[in-house]
């Protein structure tokens, strides 16, 4: 099995109450890449950069198993930019700075050896470019996956509509998917846009969890409840990196497997806030992984014997 | 084994999105006696109403095994009311009325048959009144449980912070987690919280689920995913009162049964918030509340294998 990202390849600036940082490496596309390499070791990428990305970041990610054929590098042209920071609440943050530089002509282009992909992830993009990505790819993947947020739905709410009928699985945050169905409750938000094409659909809310809905199953997962949020650039990316890294080395794609997957993406986002960026992404151990992992399964798990002792 | 609920017993008017309503049944010691009901057929309440309330609700406490001795009937006073308003996400309410009537001077009469009683939950009332009751007690019971709110914190620290002192179980929201122990994260917050008196913290995070902190435990119990909630009033004293309630039937406190505990309030409350006031809980059987229960395992049990395929 194989695993085709999309998604931006950018450079960040961030602050936070817990400090500041320089230009750094970002990007969903990244951040997807390297969560799911834990799992999958036979990743592409597309995406681009400028002349100005770090070439010790590229060599990281072939390292990893992410083929970069697909990454493209425009000379004479910058990488994206975003600069953000963090209110105290941790929750809520205002954009500092948006350079698009070579995302805003961004052309998704395919190699022929990218052919044949069984698993796509388009992270958070116009849904245009989402959707050309599709279209390009000549044999439908097994499993398509996309993110998307509430800039979409304000300016390209047709396009996001005609993209979102073409994949298997939406994964987006509680806002977004208020916004999306027009609807509070997460249960009938789910039931609108699940009949806007996705048949699988995530919703994350940060400190609180995730929710997996599968035609008429629910699953919770929880957040690991952390001393500190250090910085939570990047966790929304990282979850799904860590989902769909997960899901494309299972030999089914149901509901338990699905379960699963959530829980891994949850634990790849717990440790991405442990550090600015990507940084503590990088140097994870299969072992980390494994007892983060578990500490899940401790958080959630009990035996319910009868609740009414008659 | 009993249980002694020491709570409100009160008027509440309500308006939620969904409707209105006249003066209907509601206070703390209502909603936690009649959800314990279910578990624990052997109660007992403290409380006081005045000439207004009516007969028929005592009636209906007394048939669910809830000995009323300590239910003072204040002749030519009014029962304590309570009117409020919820805003459209039903997570804020503003309070249109608060008469303390008879609640304002309550003296918290323990009757000589209830000395014994080996499970105490300790309403939301000021911390004096809750100590007062603990003192009454000649023989400490086995558990005692309390809740708290924000304007005790604000009017009467010192007199909270004596009562937490004697208490093994405190059971409050995310937001007076937060007040109690100045920290944001939650994490933190159980510690602090820990240190003033109460070993086993609950932290109710309405829609997000609860946490339990026992020890170096933790357990995450979600909250049932609704399409409607349509009034939550009474929901975290009908948690309180499905925990209390399970609790006191229980062989040992320990983690698991704790556990189970909560899964049974989170259950509990899920009900409450299904009609307005006490209306849910009066008609519940016993195979609805097991079905409910099954449905929270449900919603977070999964069978994790190793997250990473060598």
């Amino acid at each position: 099995m194989s695993l085709l990202t999309v998604g931006s390849v950018a450079f960040d600036a961030i602050e936070t109450p817990f400090g500041k940082t320089d230009k750094i490496i970002g990007g969903a596309g990244t951040f997807i890449a390297i969560a799911s390499s834990y799992f999958q070791k036979n990743q592409r990428l597309v995406s681009v950069v400028g002349e100005d990305f770090p070439q010790d970041t590229l060599d990281d990610l072939r390292v990893r198993g992410v083929d970069l054929q697909g990454l493209q590098i425009k000379s004479g042209e910058k990488t994206f930019f975003w600069s953000g920071k963090y209110h105290n609440d941790m929750n809520s943050r205002d954009t500092l700075v948006t350079e698009l530089n070579v995302l805003e002509h961004f052309d998704p282009i395919i190699p022929s050896s990218y052919q044949g992909t069984e698993f796509l992830m388009l992270g958070n993009l116009s849904p245009t470019v989402q959707r050309l990505v599709i279209e390009r790819l000549e044999e439908r993947p097994k499993l398509i996956a996309m993110d998307t947020m509430n800039f979409w739905m304000d300016i390209a709410w047709d396009e996001l509509m005609k993209t979102l009928r073409l994949v298997d699985v939406l994964i987006i945050n509680d806002e977004e998917a208020r916004q999306l169905s027009k609807e509070f409750s997460l249960v009938k938000a789910a039931k609108k846009i699940k009949s806007m094409g996705p048949k699988i659909l995530v919703i994350k809310k940060g400190e609180h969890g995730a929710l997996l809905f599968h035609g008429e199953d629910v699953f919770f997962a929880p957040a690991l409840p952390l001393e500190d949020v250090f910085d939570p650039t990047g966790a929304g990316d990282t979850f799904a990196g860590g989902f769909m890294g997960y899901l494309s080395t299972v030999e089914e794609v149901n509901f338990e497997n699905l379960k699963r997957a959530i829980i891994v993406g949850s634990a790849m986002a717990s440790f991405c806030v442990e550090k600015f960026g990507t940084e503590r992404l990088m140097t994870l151990t299969d072992r980390e992984i494994e007892n983060r992992v578990q500490k899940f399964v401790n958080l959630v798990q009990f035996d319910m014997i009868a609740a009414i002792n008659a």
